[in-house]
């Protein structure tokens, strides 16, 4: 029993099985289906779902190529025999991964008509174990943020790569003009469980609703936010346990570690610019010494969450590596053997950390300002293997390296992180970017997204 | 820094200070306005913020008495003139407890007309530092739904006490029908924060919201369910900690606590009546060996939650409280001060755990069958805190003792607790009821919420 794998909160039937969930997007082109799409599915895989979503277009554009708005007339009777069957396609691909080891699926489609979501529905019931089907439907008529889409869409869609901005405004208008002969918004008599947004996320409706994963779902949709500042983030400055390579405890900054410090503050009054943010910042710290130490320097408010506390290493607090293998090595072994879900005995693992720092991805998501974040480097694997869409068994091996600072900057589709190396030798300290390491990881809706690599 | 005190997740401006919030209830009578503010009361109250619940009814019945149903006649204008300067009665003392120390505030009323909300909003707008407004609005148009809280009112409103069924239908329904003339749903051309369940919790609608706190509220309200299933809950048997007084760690159980499992797993198939449960019943554990092996004997399946470990005595683990009194004077002391807020360093408060076991109590708030929680003293402490509805600072005092099962019963408004003591002395073990002890904590809507004694 000692030092258990850990099992995530998934939704359990009651007789103690599984329960898969099928999300159906809803909506015009154009109304960020994708976009939240991909965002809930990152969200869902961190967490420990297994997690895909299948995008209508990209079967369509890998199958058929291009297309221009004529394609969608519903009176071409050709394109929309082709349009139906792919459907039924894309919806069949979705099932057998939720047959096989997939937790969750999303239908990334425009789902508009109601015969469409019929055809969902009765394919559905005739599987054996039918996931729940939950509709997410995105609505938005404020045409100022329609145009921004479209404006973006542009510049991502190979649909519309050589094409100028009106040619591509007015093909995308004609398309939304076609879908919305068919379009009915989804209503409670159709009996269905259902999530609405309206404007980004100005208002939510939640029909029929019940379980952990949906409820997870809401509250991210809630706190999505389309004013992505950027977030800093740092492993505190060397400490008098880094310097024996002692796990965990509560100790202070080694005199390199104060130095690191020192620099930390320099860097960020100075070259981050943040100092320049008109709204200006915030710092996050852990309750342990050794990140509110290394924050000190900065000489600004911080905020001290027990959430970004260092993983808990339980019976091997205080040890070194070497001697959690001589006294315990089948600790040393079964961590070895799986990093992600092996729990310290009376501590915690991986998957644990990431359960503890989700409220914390939640403010970040809802921040409306720029964020320093000060922790350890188990926390910030896990923030980080959130942002950059990491295989969640690749999140405990993720490089974040001492006295360095990372920023990473969020587009709609794409995180990147830039990383800076703070001289930390020389006193005064100097601040060096001897290294700026750019990486660079594109969440673009053309990749599949089983893709992770950075 | 070492063993600081908690700071809850509160909302904080850009600036860093706290806002306060004021949740208004809106709906015409029997829509659960009461029933909503007084579950949502406690949740915040237990993760922290200072609450209470200003209901308009209690104070028209302390200062005017019992009314029919004329009263509430809008072309009655003495009464109404009564009930508008009554209203604005309420609001300010809500709106004098959150300049003092309180942080949310529920204006329990009506609030069902255009004219007493823009009396709310301008009112507000009046404060120094006005806290934040939501609106929550109860609708329901089943007539089944509504008859049942109509015949619940009439069990516990003083107003029909003495009435027989017909008469209080008849005049709850003329009290109904009074107040829709001048009832208007909130819309979002008001321009307001709001959040609308329909039927319960069938729907729910969130309009233009951010935060911390009213999003916990919105998940709360998403998994409040009618069906309110019975409770078991008991700690371990005694460990060979226990034996020794010591604090935390991973122990198996002694050999007296091995007699209570099996007692136990007597009990629950036996004289608890569980295994007659038509929906069978689930049983919750923690990752510790102590509650596992206190389960095992049900033969049961059991699902391990880790947030139902015991409170982390961080630096104290595997100590004596006498050993802690003498190596760290200054914890012993602390902790003596403020139970609830001190933090063992590099382990666990006790507001820590309140915020760790939250998605138990969401878990049990929706479950659809009675379930078994096999935990520890500290996490039921914080368990039973939330239901009986205490005053936090006493939810590190709260009697849980060892060898017992406790049996939590909820209607809308009450909890009640039955103790079962369990022989854990004899060898083949016998169930003794030798006490039963029973404690009854009424959450009726008479009671002022400030009221937690059991
Ligand atoms: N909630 C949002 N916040 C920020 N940006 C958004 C949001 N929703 C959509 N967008 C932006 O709108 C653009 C179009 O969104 P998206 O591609 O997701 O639309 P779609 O509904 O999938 O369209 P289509 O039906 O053509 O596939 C994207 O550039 C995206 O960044
Ligand atoms: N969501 C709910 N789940 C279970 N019971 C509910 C719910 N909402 C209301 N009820 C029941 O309905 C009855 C009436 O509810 P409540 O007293 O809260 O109504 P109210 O809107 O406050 O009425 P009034 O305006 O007369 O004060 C109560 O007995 C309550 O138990
Ligand atoms: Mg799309
Ligand atoms: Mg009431």
């Amino acid at each position: 029993m000692e030092g258990a794998f850990t099992d995530v909160k998934k939704k359990t039937t009651e007789s103690g099985s599984y329960v898969n969930y099928l999300f159906v997007m809803v909506g015009l082109p154009a109304r960020g289906k994708t976009y939240i799409s991909r965002h809930l599915a990152r969200y869902l895989q961190w967490i420990g779902f297994k997690t895909t979503v299948f995008n209508m277009s990209h079967y369509r554009r890998d199958l058929h190529g291009p297309t221009e708005a004529e394609f969608y007339d519903p009176t071409n009777t050709e394109s929309m025999t082709y349009l139906r069957k792919l459907h039924l396609t894309v919806l069949d691909d979705a099932l057998k991964y939720l047959e096989g080891d997939g937790e969750v699926a999303f239908f990334d489609g425009t789902n508009h008509s109601l015969e469409r979501r019929r055809a969902v529905l009765s394919r559905v019931a005739q599987e054996t174990n039918p996931p729940i089907v939950v509709f997410i439907e995105s609505i938005c008529e404020d045409l100022s943020i329609i145009h921004d889409h479209i404006e973006n869409m542009d510049m991502y869609s190979p649909d519309y790569l050589n094409n100028d901005r009106d040619t591509t405004f007015k093909d995308v208008n004609q398309r939304i003009s076609f879908y919305r002969r068919d379009y009915k918004t989804l209503t409670d008599d159709e009996g269905l469980s259902y999530i609405k947004v309206f404007d980004l996320n100005h208002r939510v409706e939640v029909n029929n609703i019940g379980g952990y994963v949906p409820a997870r779902i809401v509250f991210l949709l809630m706190n999505l936010n389309p004013n992505r500042h950027e977030i800093w983030f740092t492993r505190h400055g060397e400490s008098n346990y880094n310097t024996k390579g002692l796990l965990g405890g509560d100790p202070k900054l080694s005199p390199r570690g104060e130095i690191y410090a020192e620099a930390l503050g320099e860097f960020i009054r100075g070259d981050s610019g943040l100092s320049e943010a008109a709204e200006g910042f915030d710092v996050w710290t852990s309750c342990l010494r050794r990140t509110i130490q290394t924050a000190a320097e900065l000489n600004h408010p911080t905020r001290k969450w027990r959430e970004l506390n260092e993983i808990n290493a339980g019976l091997c607090e205080g040890m070194t590596y070497e001697q959690v293998a001589e006294k315990y090595p089948h600790i040393s072994a079964a961590r070895a053997k799986d990093k992600l879900r092996y729990r310290y005995p009376a501590g915690e693992s991986y998957l644990d950390v990431v359960m503890r720092v989700e409220p914390v991805i939640m403010e970040l998501e809802r921040a409306h300002r720029p964020t320093v974040v000060v922790a350890h480097q188990a926390i910030l694997r896990a923030i980080l293997g959130y942002f950059l869409w990491k295989d969640p068994d690749s999140i405990p091996h993720m490089s974040v390296p001492l006295h360095s600072v990372l920023k990473l900057t969020r587009t709609a589709y794409t995180c990147r992180v830039e990383v800076y190396e703070l001289d930390s030798e020389q006193s005064p300290p100097r601040i060096v970017r001897g290294r700026r390491v750019v990486r660079a990881q594109s969440l673009g809706p053309h990749e599949p997204v089983q893709n992770y690599v950075t």
